[in-house]
């Protein structure tokens, strides 16, 4: 099979994802984009296996700073202006998809403001990949007419907070929560006050694709015990719907490289 | 950068998506896995450019039948488990990712049923990349803490419809319809009974990454027009709600092969 041999274009920024972080779930694109850009900006959410993979040199860690606070948005933003503007192919490497709660948005905006052509390259969103690769669909004819994705970085018991649970709720499809491992029991508690079955299937996926991968079971009721007992940390998604029910029929069939044996490897895993 | 030369296992069906349709955008494991793999089933979803580039024998079109009318979902199941006991290593091609309105669930549940290993290869999806390559990204912080997929497919003016667009609309987020071109009218008028603001932002994506990639822009009340004037056909997304309104100022600086001037191109696009 052919592939493109275009080179990236001077003086454009490409927003890329990475997807989940297993190094075959790049896109062929994104692939190329790494290996042919004059530099790249990412953080840690690629996971490990990919961070490895990126060349020493041409190579920007914008993810923390000296005094291991994060590089603030507009400070990104700025930074991929200039290295345009010196002529250069710039990838901004993002974990998943950079339109999936990646900022990849703001960035598209700020670059277009400034007169910046980019390049948008769409990649595998943990949203979907995560539950995937545990053998959990996120429609299902049986269970799910919709999926809903939405932050779990708010404090659903805050008005200000812009996350409607008890609307997430009534649509009746699945909700996958991302950034929510450690509000768990605060929107567990809200969709269960709005009236959703205390029952409903809820999975948690950590670290998917990456070495070190875990997954933890529960219901509505049950999923913050189940989240402590696995130590589930940061990054995971969280499943909740009919759907999540459906690995326990599967999981004895459902191959990958990323099985438990993975998760004691002895890779950098760097978390 | 080293890519995993494993060998497709035998006896395994891989339920492998191809994103939304350029060659780039699959993932080297998808690549890998079709051309190793003993056979492919594949129906016209993955379009015109990645349906060309599969090898003429072990390749087998599921999506139509001799008179015109599609295979049924339980033929393809048998196929699977038959073709595994074969020994064979087996891809389940779809369009976008397996497990986003793609029945992958339906297809693992039945395989692990009948004891058939199988492995899931998240993709890219076309909820997030029809959107993302016209310039819109899914989520924003100044517009959606949330995405909802929903299909369009289900008529909302029946009493049995699964989906309530009144609890969609309520979210907040955004909503992106997939198989929603020709009831259009229908589910822009229900959103709009539901008390969603008739000046919403929405856009059209048609055959996103293909060649003829077209988009209609409007709102919830002229995007019916749009859609006409275009002569927007399937498959193409959906896309409501405020990001939808971001993509008129970015678009003069957002490059990609997906261009106007591929409409017209003399490649196959069989539909
Ligand atoms: C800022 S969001 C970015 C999401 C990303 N743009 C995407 O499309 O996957 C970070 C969150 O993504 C999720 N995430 C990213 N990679 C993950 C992985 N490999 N496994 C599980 N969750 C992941 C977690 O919920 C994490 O808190
Ligand atoms: C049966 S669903 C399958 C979705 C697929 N599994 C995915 O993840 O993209 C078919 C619908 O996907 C959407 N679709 C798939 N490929 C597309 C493309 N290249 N451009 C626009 N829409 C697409 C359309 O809404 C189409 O009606």
């Amino acid at each position: 099979m052919a592939t493109d041999d275009t080179q990236p274009a001077d003086g454009t920024v490409y927003l890329v994802g990475s997807g989940p972080g297993d190094p075959e779930l790049l896109t062929l694109k994104a692939k190329r984009l790494l290996e042919d850009a004059d530099i790249v900006l990412h953080d840690k959410l690629p996971g490990p296996k990919i961070i490895d993979m990126l060349p020493d040199d041409g190579c920007i860690d914008v993810g923390k700073r000296a005094h291991g606070d994060r590089t603030p948005q507009w400070e990104i933003n700025e930074r991929l202006v200039e290295l345009a503007r010196e002529g250069k192919s710039v990838v901004r490497l993002k974990g998943g998809d950079s339109f999936v709660f990646g900022r990849g948005g703001e960035e598209a905006t700020y670059l277009a403001e400034h007169g910046v052509p980019f390049e948008v390259v769409p990649a595998v969103t943990s949203a979907v990949a995560a539950p995937a690769v545990a053998g959990i669909p996120v429609t299902h004819r049986d269970h799910a007419s919709s999926v809903s994705f939405v932050t779990g970085h708010e404090d659903p018991t805050k008005p200000e907070s812009a996350v409607d649970w008890g609307a997430l709720a009534a649509t009746g499809g699945t909700i996958v929560v991302l950034m929510g491992v450690t509000r768990l029991p605060l929107y567990t508690e809200a969709l269960r006050e709005a009236g959703m079955d205390p029952d409903t299937p809820v999975a948690l996926v950590e670290r998917a694709t990456w070495p070190g991968q875990q997954v933890a079971t529960g219901t509505l009721e049950t999923i913050v015990e189940a989240r402590d007992e696995v130590d589930i940390s940061p990054p995971a998604v969280t499943v909740i719907g009919g759907v999540a029910g459906t690995r326990e029929s599967v999981v004895e069939f459902l191959r990958n490289d990323y099985t438990p044996s993975d998760q004691h490897s002895d890779e950098n895993t760097d978390d």
